[in-house]
């Protein structure tokens, strides 16, 4: 109860201040791949940027799984925060919670519906993910010979037809740590299918149990 | 309370009239997109109809606007029509409503079933979002030297597959406005494969509850 | 209700066999597209079932338009009966709906889950449907210079992947009845994957409301 | 009722050995396909785990049909397990069944929520026919001139794009066996989007009901 409460402390405590740094990651590392002829000491800010705030991931994680008192079990229990100490670029997304909470806290009460805090999530965490792929995939891919993906314009929008599962063609990843990222946005389209659906769907659903048991409609 | 009754009253009376001058708006467009080699005055015509459409409706943002006594909130709070005084080919989707309440009101009561209505809404919009889109991505791009959308249908078949979400990629935007454009007709196709689901979905379920709840199936 | 029941009477009658007529419509229709080299007479035959079965399919629609004696409103409310007196190659998906009724027939009830039914019926449809749409694709597009669908094996192949709304793009209709086609098609494939869909989730919510409501969970 | 109960514990005690006889099945197919410049003696034992790892599941389905006294009836209602004495590369899918199985013994009940289990079953099944299909299309088509599928990560590449439905088209069977194998793929496809999205759906309508239902939203 006390480590649950003390890591609860903490997260809510520094909850801001490590989404501000995981914005300052993606920013660092998408200036570094977009402006590759930037001069030097802007180039070194950026790199220093980019390890100052992974290095604050790898405290954070470190300092929750010691106040978790847990062991082993904290890496498998929270292996999304462990995948993420891995890979940054994905902490972004966990900056969708933060906002909300903020808000939630300034209104004393949630603001929206569930469904449109899911559709809200989704397009949100979506649009952080898709940009994070099309820097990844325009990093390995503009110099490759027979490449599709040429420019960051490429990229994203190879990144918007994955992620809505249309899929052109016209601009796809060639190598190997392309399309692995590529098969992880495709997870990520599917799921944003499913969310929206399934947001639409028990929308539908509440408005016709509102109307039938307690009631006429109300719309 | 009062000005709440005066924007109601205001839409009521304005809303066909509106649709139909919406409908003008985005005939007078597609002339002038399909049809360049159409003499001067014709021309002058359409572009007269189209300025005098896109004023109206400015108009009549800024009057509802002045009825809700609500200041810069307005802008936020009704922020899609605030983007569709920007984008008026997005207007015509506001038809959809119009027509719906004409029909109720001619029978004094709903015609059709939520679900029905929901793909029936997501349909029409659906029809006149890709048709929009067509316009503006044919009208930019068929000129473009290395384009594979060269004539009004290519660009119609591109904006079926793409509101699908087929993406065959046969013929695909190569431009900068076109692929934006593309980006948000994808986006219609996820919300129209939502809608569509959502409302097989409940549609079901709603058989069921019925059928488990108050008595023998009565299908 | 006389006009009623008598219109009952003549569909439970004539189903069964108009279903057989339908097959046979589509088997002929086939046959002339897939065999061009057949000798005179077979070809003739083909032609000859081809027109006797559109025949009855003309008369069964009169006759019912004459039991209801509703008019032209008839066509209207029976507007997909309509569509196909036009288009008889739709005309094999009510076939489904004659299976159903002969199984539940011999049983004395229905036989399966309504989520097990929506599937088969979606499947059986969308597989005629398929069939159908790739005949009618074959027979505009393999002789059309710059074509991608060649054999009739690309025509299934490219149904295949429109219906899955995967869309890979290798083959593609061309010619403006082929794309008209593939459009209605697209169509099928979003309705298909919001029937799927739908009975998934309406199955789950099923296995929940049970579980929660009466008793343990039971699977 | 005997027989039922013989057939489950011949189910309940031969459910993991079969489990990892499909596995060494898949494996060892694998190692055929995969590497064709293999030892002979190597190449052999391969030969001989797949050869008799199906003699397994063919007796396995034998001693099941006996066991359950029911005739030529057995074979229609397990259809499934008809295919996959045919198909042996069906087969590691039931494995999933297995692995939960036994966790749920390890722990006395369900670990998980149903809609937690619905996408793992899908997400491993899915996974595991991606994995299958990728061998067999890379099996059939990379030797065949004009194939746009050559090496085993394109055919993997190709499996995650059509399971996806987002189909970008650079990598698509040609062949006969390969684009059969493809459609089935499109179907596992259709069924995944329906998994998550009817999971998604139902799990967004249990908050619902449990928040309106029984006391404040717990979320």
């Amino acid at each position: 109860m006390d480590d649950g409460s003390r890591t609860a402390r903490w997260e809510r405590r520094l909850g801001p201040p490590l989404g501000a740094a995981s914005l300052l990651y993606l920013a660092s590392y998408a200036v570094r791949v977009l402006a590759p002829g930037l001069p030097g000491p802007a180039r070194d800010l950026c790199l220093a940027v980019t390890a100052a705030t992974w290095t604050l991931f790898v405290v954070d994680y470190t300092v929750r799984w010691r106040l978790s008192g847990q062991g082993l079990r904290f890496v498998r229990r929270n292996w999304l925060d462990s995948l993420v100490v891995l890979l940054p670029l994905l902490r972004p997304v966990r900056i969708v919670r933060v906002y909300d909470a903020l808000r939630e806290r300034r209104q004393g009460h949630p603001v929206m519906s569930l469904q449109a805090r899911v559709i809200l999530y989704a397009s949100m965490s979506v649009g952080l993910l898709g940009f994070a792929a099309a820097l990844v995939v325009y990093q390995h891919e503009h110099t490759v010979p027979g490449a599709s993906i040429r420019t960051f314009g490429d990229s994203l929008w190879w990144a918007a037809s994955t992620l809505s599962t249309v899929g052109y063609g016209d601009a796809v990843p060639v190598t190997v740590v392309g399309r692995v990222v590529a098969v992880a946005l495709m997870g990520c389209g599917v799921a944003l299918l499913g969310a929206v659906t399934g947001s639409f769907s028990s929308w539908l659903m509440q408005r016709f149990a509102r109307g039938d048991d307690t009631g006429p409609p109300r719309n």
